[in-house]
This record gives structure tokens, sequence and C-alpha cells, in this order.
């Protein structure tokens, strides 16, 4: 991509036109002569429940929602109202598929767990991959937590409980147990008679055969399509992969995510402390943590915590109270810069007209910085190695574009007042401040990295105090200096 | 999560050790007796050498970056300097892994491309993936492509050259020319025979076989791990998926993404036209998609269109450009609002001294709801379904912060100006000012989108141009109203 203004008008179909959602399995009932499915965008599917809750039609809900993949339902059951929401769940409720809570988003998910029994819910819990179902059992509260697991089965009580020993946000979360390992002296003939031999006991997808020796250490890989194209005399040992990536099962998911990020895996073995395989992280798992993992960067430059989309308003409400109070505090500070110039307006109030162009020219550029910092540290592509020369490069940047805008802001302020020395005043106030935003754009990120603060999260408060603190007193200043 | 101020201090490990890249094959040499490799974060490998450079120790440099997977390779390329990465790249060039250009930022590719032979281009992408090929030949201007392609063999050559008359951003790009097909009547012996006997001709990776009719159009799909577990003797229709996700060649990339992940899918076919089988879509090119589409939003969010921290300095000196531009004209608009009202700030300068705090607030909390609304666009939880019911929360929402803020800003600017009635003012104006903020947060994306306007990009310029013009309108209106 070459420079220009952002400008991306590709988006055009995918935001005109919402993705088709499939229905049913291809059974023939829903087919036409080709084969096809019928297919129906979520806008759509949502149009038509409601019609149908309202005719009280809950025999054509039912058809269709089980028609439809655990994730489109999620997305449905997201997209109603609150009410509506009730009534589809009474109508899920006893054919339930486990798999829908594993897409559901969590407030919605919440609801669903209140209104189900403990019995309920455990019997879903107890279908799920171990990941999914550790992942609903660690958003609930003490109490409920402890009802459904005294209602799981024993095999998985344990393997929940031993999940829940791994940190958040860790691989020994994200790891499935089922996996596939084998001997290391077994041929490829011997794998696909167990295979063969084995069959529901096996994970329903797995894409590697993991190789242990005797104390069920992991010491290598083999990519089932590896295994596919040798004979059946082949040793394994001989067609695996030894230098595998093997992740700790404390290792963080972030890690993980660049792991497979990097070196495009599709699974990776997890290990404990004495290397032994403990189970499996899948790609489409680490999918997720990617997804969330540049959202969650998104949302934090802009001042919030979570999409709360879902939530009910008084929880959006508290929740983005607390951004606002802080950035309340510093605009007093920024104010108090002003405090001190009040003389300097009270004779000339052109300068009050002004303060707007001077906050927001320093507070875009700083924040243009500070936006591509973030996410160069995010994705490692800033680090102590090119650090300095990043910082140089913004101060600089921001030095060339103060200085075209000094001529551009100055005429156009000269000729609103009709006083060039106005245009100088805020010219020279502009050079000053896209400077010190470039320099605060990219220190104030790599600051707060060193001191293990999260710089998505409080950079832009510090940023635009900087901007705005610094554009006010130069400006001002200068003026109180120069015009007065 | 539960609502709070945005912490998340667990990125605190992630932040503060860079992640270990692993060298060299477990061929011994780098091994201790556990069978472990090296491994060596990366500040440290381009310290190292840095060091070597110096030293003019170009056979360790060769010995280092051989050892290096092609992805780690180029990431040191890209956070040297650029000094260092031309003597870099004359070490490497004789024995430059094709690989490696996939995973170069498209500033430091260019570069070696500059330096390098057409006819040692053409090499290189003859034994690239096909989608990678297409990606490296379509950022080449017109003459160096014309070069480059006439020094390809002619398979490659007609591959890229198909690739090519698909639309920028489509599946037909990002997909991959080598896969598994096999008649449907084939059986599961008769497929492991074919995969026996075939060897090199097979992709490197594959995780699905597709199962195509006489005419080539595919009629189902397999997971391998399927077609292991099965006997010889059956027919791989009978264990064939039928409704599988089908990718037309032109659909758009984030499609092809939503369907990755809504679906958990690992690969997918890509038909053309007629339904005939062309090629695949893996995972790991999905993933670079995903990670590419949620961190555009989080830039142009910001103002900027492209992660430029390997851009030289006048080329981001002129990206930035347009967007402060555009800025400086509204902060403009915003500032002729005042100027309205320079009669009223001549009486009473404490009201100049408060514009910060209206315009921050208002900002800021239009933010919030900006950020969540653009997010929630791109994942397509916000649509015509709950459009409505989303504007109505956020407006909701800001009217009860306003409130509150009201109390706390009134108060605040009522004791520091000793003065109640400019408390009255601010208060009214604060209330005014968050709820059209969270209106504005949500009317400007929702409205952009319909107008096919990718919401990303403009809606942050109209929001702060809506919550200034607004605020100060309403905070200055009313002190001429009341206070005059």
């Amino acid at each position: 991509m070459t420079g220009g203004p952002p400008e991306d008008v590709r988006d055009q179909d995918a935001l005109r036109d919402p993705p088709a959602r499939p229905l049913g399995p291809a059974d023939g009932r829903s087919e036409d002569e080709a084969g096809e499915r019928d297919y129906a965008p979520l806008p759509d599917l949502v149009q038509q429940v409601r019609e149908w809750l309202d005719q009280n039609r809950l025999d054509l809900i039912e058809t269709l929602t089980s028609d439809l993949h655990s994730a489109d339902l999620a997305d449905l059951l997201e997209q109603v109202g609150a009410e509506e929401r009730r009534l589809l769940l009474q109508v899920l409720r006893p054919n339930l598929d486990p798999e829908l809570f594993a897409h559901l988003d969590s407030s919605i998910r919440e609801e669903l767990v209140e209104i189900m029994e403990p019995r309920e819910i455990a019997a879903a819990v107890a279908e799920m991959e171990s990941d999914d179902a550790i992942d609903l059992i660690e958003d609930l509260d003490e109490e409920r937590r402890a009802e459904i697991l005294a209602a799981l089965p024993a095999e998985a009580r344990a393997q929940v409980e031993e999940g829940l020993t791994y940190p958040e946000y860790s691989a020994g979360r994200l790891m499935q147990r089922d996996l596939v390992a084998v001997p290391q002296f077994w041929t490829v003939g011997k794998v696909l008679d167990f295979l063969r031999a084995s069959g529901d006991d096996l994970p329903e997808e797995f894409y590697d055969i993991f190789i242990v020796d005797p104390m069920h250490r992991i010491v290598g890989s083999v990519p089932i399509s590896r295994v596919m194209r040798s004979k059946r005399a082949v040793k394994v040992q001989d067609i695996a992969i030894e230098d595998i990536h093997k992740i700790p099962a404390t290792m963080d998911q972030e890690e993980v995510a660049f792991l497979f990020r990097q070196y495009g895996l599709v699974s990776a073995p997890v290990v404990d402390a004495a290397g032994r395989l403990i189970g499996v992280v899948m790609v489409d798992d680490v999918v997720d943590v990617i997804d969330e993992e540049a959202e969650d960067d998104l949302l934090k430059l802009g001042g919030v915590a979570d999409t709360d989309i879902y939530r009910a308003v008084l929880d959006t409400t508290k929740a983005r109270f607390s951004w606002l109070a802080i950035n309340m505090v510093t605009a007093f500070l920024a104010a108090s810069v002003i405090g001190l110039f009040e003389a300097t307006i009270e004779r000339i109030v052109a300068l009050a007209v002004l303060l707007p162009v001077v906050a927001g020219m320093g507070g875009n550029a700083g924040t243009q910085t500070l936006t591509v910092a973030v996410r160069a540290i995010a994705t490692r592509e800033l680090s102590d190695a090119n650090a300095l020369r990043f910082v140089g490069k913004e101060a600089l940047v921001g030095a060339i574009n103060g200085s075209t805008f000094a001529l551009l802001v100055g005429a156009a302020a000269g000729l609103w007042f009709r006083d060039p020395m106005i245009g100088v005043v805020i010219g020279c106030a502009m050079v000053v401040n896209l400077f010190v935003a470039g320099l605060a754009g990219t220190l104030i990120p790599l600051g707060l990295t060193k001191l293990r603060i999260d710089p998505a999260v409080a950079s832009s408060v510090f940023l635009t105090t900087v901007t705005d603190v610094v554009g006010f007193f130069a400006f001002l200043g200068l003026a109180a200096l120069i015009l007065l």
C-alpha cells in the first residue's frame, strides 16, 4: 500500500450483503436439483423468527433452529431482543446442542446458564471439548460452579478441575485433551490398524499424530498427510518431525498465538513441566485468540474494555464511566493551563477561538503515531532493537508535518482575524505541537511497556494530556510574549 | 469480563520477554542432552548480527541465518537498520529461501526485489506456493512485473497470470493450486495407494481430500483423519461430507475469513463459476487475513492507513498528512462556533478556560461508542436486526453518564470559579453533549455503512466534528442565555 489518504472502498460488498448462513443438512429436504443448500442472511432469519414468535408458531421455529449450525444459532440468539431470547431458549432447551455454549457471547451465555438447571448444564458440559467446558465454568460464580461440578461425571469433573489449575489465558486452558499419541517404535501399518480399531475413541478431528517415549514425553510429531503417503512398513519415527514447537501448559495464550501465526501451525502439543504430552492446541482456538488480541487493542485505544454491545444499559454505563472520569481529570488539567493565561485571552479573544485547532492537531498527530506504536509493540515489530530509530523517525515526521501545517494553519488564522502576527504565533505553536506529539506518541507506549503496563490501555490518556498541555502552553505562551 | 476500568495487566510477561526464536534443526549441533534446541529472542539476535557485521564475520552471520526459520529471518531483516539490511542481503542472496518473501513486510520486500536480478526473483517465484507468488508479483511495478513473468517457467507463469485475473483481496488470490482430488467411486484403499504412489507430486500439507465428479465439480470432502480411520474397502463417497462450504473464487477475503472463523474450518475448496474445483484456501492464509482485518480497523480509527513503521520518513509524512489536513478543516469548523460567541467569552473568560472539558468529554464518550460500533459492524454483531436497539441503548447510556458528569463537572467548575451558575451551565452542557455523543457514535458508523463507505475510515472525523460543534454550541449558547 502506497502513501495516500486512508481509503478502502473494497469493503462495499461485504458491508452491503450480510453473509448467508447455511440452513440444514444435505438431506434432500432443503436442496434443489444441483444439490445446493438453502442459505439466508442473519437479519432475514431474525425477521422470520420474530414473525413466527408473534404467531406463536414455535414448531416452525424449532425446525429452523435445528437446521442451523450452532455458530449461526448463537448469532441469532445474540441479535434478538431479550424477551424474544427468553422465548427462543424455552424452545431450544430440551435439545440443546452443547456446542452452542462455545459460540455464545459471554453475557448471553450467562443468561442461558441462569435459566437452566445445574443438571442440564452439567450434561452439556460433559459432552463439550475440555477447553470449551473450562471456558464456560470459569465464568460462573462460586456457587453455581460448585453445583455444576458436583453434577458432572467423575472423569469430566477431573478434567475441568485440572484445567482450572492452569492460569487464565494460558495454553493449559486453551488445549484439548483428545489427541492421538503412539509409541516410538510403531510402524505406519500399526498406526493405521490402531486408528481403524479405535473408532469413536479418537478425537473428531486431528491433524498430527504425536510420538511419545515410554514416559509419555513427546519426542516427535507426524502430520497425518505424511502418514498417509508412506508405506505400511515405514517406522513412524523415521517420518516424524523432531524439532517441533512444544508448548508449556503455562505459556500465555498470546505467545501461543504468536507461534501459530509465525510458523503457520495447525496444531501444537502441550507439555507439562516434565515434558509429558498433556494436550493439544488447535488452530481454530488460536484464531479466536488472535481475533480477541487485535480486538482488545482496538477497544482499549478507544477507551472501552469490552465489546459491550450485548450488555445491559446499566452495566455498560458503569463500564464506560471510569475511563470518562480519568479523562475528566486530565481535561481539567489542560484547562488549568489555559487558566494561567486568562489575562491574555481577555485581551485577545481570538486566542480562545483558535484553541480547538491547537488541541486538535496535536491530539490527532499524536494519535496517529500512538496507534502505529501500540500495534507494532503488540506484533513484536517494535522492540529494543529498533525503538530508538522509531522515536527519531516519528519526531522527524512530526517536525516536517508541523512545519507544513505551520504554513497552512498560520495562513488561515492570519487571514481569518486579519492579523498576521496571530498567524505567526499559531504557526510556531504548530511546529512545537506536532514535534512533541511525535515524541509523546512513541515514548509513552514504549515507556509504559518497559514499566510492564499495557500501552493500549493507558497511552491515550497520557498522550492527549501531553499534547493539550504542551499545545496550549506553546500557543498562549507565545501569544503572551509576542502579541502583548 | 465484568464492568470496570479497562485493566489488563496479564500482558506483563508477554511484554517483558520477547518470544524466543528457535535456532537450527535438531541435528545434534545445537542440542543439549535432552534434545532441546537453542532459542534466542529477536533483540539478542539483532545485537549479535550487528557485532558480527562490525567485525566483518560474514561467515558467522551466514551460519546463524541459515539456522533460522524464514519467518524469523524476515523479522530480523525488518528490524535492523537500512544499511545493515543491505549487507545482510548480500550474505543471503546466493541461497535465498523463497519462503522468505512471503514473510517480509511489503516495504522491505520491495527493497529486496530492487537489488535482485529478474532471473533470481523468477527462480524464487517458481518455487513458491501460487498465492505467495501472486502476492509478490501484484506489488511490483509494470516493468519489473513483465521482466519477471518473462523469466518464469511456462507453467508457473500461467498460474500467476491466471491468479492475477481474480480481483484483489478475493479468494482466487488467497488460494493454493496444490490439492488432492479423487473421483467419486474410489475406495479408501485406492486413495491410500494413490497417495503412496504420488510421492512428491502431492501438496506438502493437506487436511482434506476433495471428491470430484467427472466434470471436476466438487461433490464432497473428506477430512484425512476420517480416511485414516476407515477400512480399505469403504467408498470415499460414503464417508464424505457433502454439505461443505464451497468458496467462489471471487468471494471477498473477509467473507472467506468469516467462514473459517465461524465454522472452525482448516481448509476449504475454491470453485469457479461452474462449480469446478480450482484451488483450496488454507487456514494459515486466513489467519493472516483475520489479523490484517482487525489491524486495519484499529489503524483506520487512529487515522493511519498502514503500519508504516518500516516506511521511510518522507513516505510516512505524506501518508499522515491527508488525515491531518481533513482534521484541520473540521477543527476550524469547531473554532468558528466559538467565534460566534466571541462577545460572550470576552465578558466571561472562564468559559474559554473550560472549553477543553466540554470538547474532551464529548469526544471521549463518542469515541467509546464509535469504537464498539465499528468493531461490531465488522464482526457482523451489529446489523439491521439490532441497529435500532443499539442506538437507543447508547443514547440512554450517554444520557445517564451525562447526568452523572453534569454533577461532577458542574461541581468542579462551580468551585473553581466560585460561581455556581457556571457550574449549572456546564452541567447542562454535559448532559446534552454526552447524549448527542451517544447518538452520533452509533448513527454515524451505521449511516456510513448504509452508504457503503467504510465506517472505520470516516467515522471519527464526523464524530469529533459533531461533538465539538454541539458541545461548544450548547455550552456557550447556554452561557450567553443564562449568564448574560
